[in-house]
């Protein structure tokens, strides 16, 4: 079922001993820098160099082909990219596993086969390749580095041997090495990082999947610049979710100028950036922002004593000591969609018989009361865990970690408070010497200068924890091979056919042939006005084309079939005309848009959001991959403003958002199982009202048979 | 003209002799720590303690009472609530000309009578007071600390004799401190720090006015909870503004959840924090949302050798070593607001003669060729400034900062190219040794680790720089006269008639008395489709009351008007009818809201963005205090959505900008000089459309008197 072979990436990962080809003597060369990094680990495998002249480089044996140089299970090949096939083949010929590719100049510079020709020799020799065009790899867990990364120079990586680590795996080396530098920076542990290159073989989803299995692994970190392979990219995830590790994720390319600059850089594909996202919704990745917000919640997961992530609820108690810090927290808090539960009335009159000058609710403000005994803060904070049971309890503390006096008082009760309640997460936000940070990230509090960080970082770790469809097997064998634009586009009333077809429910309506038949079909639906829209497959703006009229009354149903014939005839004299649809006027609800596409990464994907002619303008949607159950529809549904205006605007009846949810998980059911069929369907708007939700206006597009190509057919 | 008197503030900020009354031995003790703080400081000034029994406190002269001290100029009163106006008292009589006091207890803990009798004291002597309730200031240029403020203790502010120091002003002397603990361990200046407490006298407002004139002030940073005077305010920051000082600003409250927590807080108001928000837009100060946004712009501006930000244009040049850290800024430069100008073909073919394997558009990837030569980075950034002539060069350079290798070969070239370009600013993203960064910062080069920290900080300087409206004097003698909910309610028609006056085209329509009458007007009018709608004093929700119709073919204008009277006179018998409105049906356009209301802090404001039934979703809304000119009113609509919804939807007529901005700028106007008789206008929808800004539906409250209190009334 997966298509990872993990066990051929252990010589990746873990070699036992490694050949340098392309050797150099200089430590800041590409073919100098692992050598000097594996004597610095004091790597305990083998290490050989294969260099055209030299008896030893860097003081380690020399040879002037692999073939001398005897059996290795890992090479790294730094050489002119002329130079990489011939170097690759004489790995394969010797038995190499595992192959990383340093030099660039293949797909990167527009070069793919002569990439494909490395790729077949790896493949034909079961070798597996990292690169080209890679920075290389290290595992801190056996000392093993074989890279050359400048990221390395002012910050050697640690593993710590309670396996609280991080993970990386990045397609861009500058871009990863940049987040390790920024995490090694904070203090966090590393079992591996990679930069994956243009990514031949082995990708980032592999390496995922490599880490989610590995013990020495806490938090798995990727980045991204495109991914070419969706189905990889979801079973990678839903492997690190089975393994209870969390995976965060960054990607380069969200804004128009942002997917011009990926366009110009690599080989891969940065494709449509909304569904990259929902992707990573739907199967409980995390999607950091910026530097800041990646570490950081890599560092409250790495500093966490709580592992079970599945049991998050998004309940936070706050306490200061400054009133205003407390609003500025809860503001955060509510922003980020975390809840501040209150504060019991018996906690509040209890409270304030030992704090009477505290604002007693949640936020809790201590106010400058407890600055006679800093022990008072440790039993507040006890009283809002006892009280409240929040998931996560915050302490902004401002000075108080670097006043001695006041953290002699507070240290004693606040670290055993912690020990007492180890189902609590606690997070101070204070300034502090680095031997407070310290002993507090030992007790698993992880400690945050600027408070509303803390709240980024606890909104991650709840997403985190938060429910995910159970992941179905997607469908295989789709994915590249969507062409849009070569479908054959069907009318109104054949797309509203496919749409019942789908469960999804369309208006009461006919197709009028003459302006007789549109009339009787008027008076017998017996709606008071009608809407008239042409019927074309020629046809896709109907509005500007002329046909269409609004607010018909029944017995005019006949003059306006003819009025709008004629004055699309005038417009388009060589459109098919099919006829005029004749819909009952539906004038209460919402707008909402419906859609699915064929994604050539992700397949079949299903849009939901903001409908009529504001999409353009908001983009308030939401991307699934289909299908997927009723309760990932409402998360995608909550994910949008629509939640908002299902709950009821004044003047609009209400609509339950349990019915939209399921007419949506039963179109993404129907689109999933017919996508070898159809390329797209949009529904807009859809009409989501008191009485269901109705299909006012769609377009089919049909999947054409691909051209047959190649020789041989 | 100004409200502020300014010289007063002198013995305020730099007192020439001070008296500590309440005086302690302990340093630790509120009345302790101001007399180490100005040893510590070596305040050249005379301190006197007023200390009960002792003849010394901390080796200075105690005496029994102030008049046995001698004469001070600034007195500190740290004694418990109730002795503090018998203090006060004493400073009176001993011609004290500013007074601090600590003591907490008064509006704070709701005694709001034992504060107006501390402000009656001191006016009454012509003193000025800070507090009750503060944490007191200090003056880093002259050497005064009159503060308890416990971030002192790690962190001793250093003004810089350069002037590039921050001015802090909070009314939390917590919230001010933490900022301030911040800003200090991020290693910048500090001319003086506030904490104004409950503000009974001097106010924040007053001390950014004060530190406006202030030649050691570079950045004001302002902190509120709430804000209760508008005009003093909008005062304070225009003498900012003309003085060129920079105003950063925190205020917490945002959100429900915050504004609950603030109201449980001080004495102050929270306010509508949107009107706030407004309000800082409107007269040029820049609103932080975090800690770190904060701090990040007060570096950049302290380190910045560009000093007139009149000219910022938002032009941003951007090289990397990473394309996909390049990708990452493209996206945050473009969220925002941010320009990215390309790259001239010129520059491209003649950087590829160099840089073969760059990218050459802006952003500029130089990929791993520079590698080699890390001059040729000063010189690619060289190229961006010359041919792009941004205003901000940003390179992001990841580790070359501490790689001493590549930063020997770098540093010349690039600090050369520094001092040769003093109109750009430049700023660096990369990690780097203390010793790195000192040097940058003193040749005025900004380092940020995290790239799109400088994004957001080079977003705000922009803001800073950028065009506000010529600051009209605003209409004084409003401010808390506001009651809302006591005005008469006017009917649709007389609304609009009110509106008509303000210069806001109303459809063509009229009211109709009879059924007969109603016809008569549609048929008079022309139109193919109405609306109509009850007229009445009493009915503000007419839909609801069955008292509209829409879509009314001219010829059963008459059977309609019957139909709604009798709904109506079912439905709410007691109501006042005063007829029925025949106005003809628009279709096209963009429903907008466009309101005003006497706001009890900021006068009269108006209100503009999203309408419809869109409002309460989107809450896509600007505030701005009136009057303002058209400029402003465009700032206005381009802060919303609708700037997006004017420029076209498919399928609706573009309007123009200019022609909104005008209507809405006279609507200002006209408001703001009938304050006196207008408590709310709400103009909703009101319809752009190509045809030009209709209201369609208003509703108009106008002030009634204020009821006559008083004995000798």
């Amino acid at each position: 079922m997966t298509p990872f072979d993990l066990a051929s990436l252990r010589p990746l990962f873990a070699p036992r001993s490694v050949a340098m080809i392309g050797a150099s003597n200089d430590e800041n060369k590409v073919g100098g820098r692992p050598l000097a990094f594996l004597k610095r680990a004091g790597f305990t495998g083998t290490i050989v160099a294969v260099h055209p002249a030299a008896d030893t480089v860097q003081g380690l044996p020399a040879f002037r082909s692999l073939a001398a140089a005897g059996p290795v299970e890992h090479a790294i090949i730094a050489l002119a990219a002329k130079d990489v096939l011939p170097a690759l083949e004489d790995c394969a010929a010797q038995g190499v596993k595992a192959v990383q590719v340093f030099s660039s100049g293949f797909a990167d510079a527009g070069r793919v086969a002569e990439q494909d020709a490395l790729l077949r020799t790896a493949r034909k020799a079961g070798m597996r390749m990292v690169g080209p065009n890679s920075l290389g790899l290290f595992n801190a867990v056996d000392g093993f580095f074989g890279t050359f990364a400048t990221a390395l120079d002012g910050a050697w990586p640690a593993a710590r041997s309670d396996g609280n680590n991080i993970g990386l795996a990045s397609q861009s080396g500058a871009f990863g090495s940049y987040c390790y530098a920024l995490a090694q920076a904070r203090g966090l542990g590393f079992s591996h990082m990679i930069a994956t290159g243009n990514e031949a073989d082995v990708d980032v989803a592999e390496c995922i999947a490599y880490l989610a299995q590995d013990s020495a692994t806490r938090v798995i970190v990727a980045t991204f610049e495109g991914c070419r392979d969706g189905d990889r990219l979801i079973e990678a995830l839903r492997q690190a979710r089975d393994a209870g590790k969390p995976v965060l994720v960054m990607k380069a390319g969200a804004s128009a100028a942002g997917a011009q600059a990926a366009a110009t850089h690599t080989g891969s594909l940065a494709g449509n950036d909304a569904v990259f996202d929902g992707i990573l919704r739907q199967y409980g990745a995390w999607r950091a922002q910026t530097f800041d917000g990646l570490i950081d919640v890599a560092y409250a997961l790495c500093i966490d004593r709580k592992r079970d992530l599945g049991r998050e609820d998004g309940r936070l108690a706050v306490l200061t000591t400054s009133g205003g810090v407390g609003v500025l927290v809860a503001d955060a808090a509510s922003a980020a969609g975390l809840q501040l539960p209150g504060l019991p009335a018996a906690a509040k009159a209890e409270l304030s018989e030992w704090l009477p000058a505290a604002t007693a609710s949640n936020p809790l403000d201590t106010s400058t009361s407890v600055l006679g005994d800093m022990a008072l803060v440790a039993r507040a904070i006890g009283l809002m865990v006892d009280r409240v049971q929040p998931s996560t309890v915050l302490a902004f503390l401002a000075h108080v970690g670097r006043n001695p006096a006041h953290w002699a008082q507070l240290r004693g009760p606040l670290l055993a408070l912690v020990a007492q309640r180890p189902g609590t997460r606690f997070v101070l936000s204070m300034l502090a010497p680095p031997s407070v940070r310290a002993e507090l990230e030992r007790h698993g509090v992880a400690l945050f200068e600027a408070p509303e960080r803390a709240i980024t970082a606890f909104q991650a770790i709840t997403r985190l924890g938060a429910a995910v469809s159970d992941v179905p097997p997607r469908q295989g064998g789709l994915v590249g091979q969507a062409r849009p634009g070569r479908g054959t586009v069907l009318d109104e009333a054949r797309s509203k056919a496919v749409l019942a077809a789908a469960g999804i429910a369309v208006p009461e309506e006919r197709v009028a042939q003459s302006a007789a038949e549109a009339l009787s079909i008027a008076v017998e639906l017996g709606a008071a006005r009608y809407a008239l829209k042409i019927v074309s497959p020629d046809i896709l703006h109907k509005t500007e084309a002329g046909g269409v009229a609004l607010d018909v009354a029944a017995k005019d149903a006949a003059d306006c079939w003819q009025e709008i014939v004629t004055t699309v005839r005038g417009k388009l004299p060589q459109a098919r005309i099919d006829g005029v649809l004749v819909t009952p006027m539906l004038r209460s609800g919402i707008d909402a848009i419906l859609s699915a596409q064929l994604d050539p990464v992700f397949g079949m994907v299903v849009m939901f959001g903001l409908g009529g002619t504001w999409v353009e303008v908001f983009k308030d949607v939401a991307f699934r991959a289909a299908p997927f159950d009723a309760a990932e529809a409402r998360r995608m549904i909550e994910q949008t403003r629509v939640a908002g205006l299902l709950a009821g605007v004044r003047g609009s009846a209400a609509i339950p958002i349990e019915e939209v949810a399921a007419a949506i998980a039963s179109f993404a059911k129907h689109v999933a199982a017919r996508s070898g069929e159809i390329e797209s369907i949009e529904v807009n708007p859809w009409r989501l009202h008191a009485g269901g939700c109705l299909a006012l206006d769609a377009v089919v597009v049909l999947r054409n048979p691909e051209p047959v190509t190649g020789v041989n057919a």
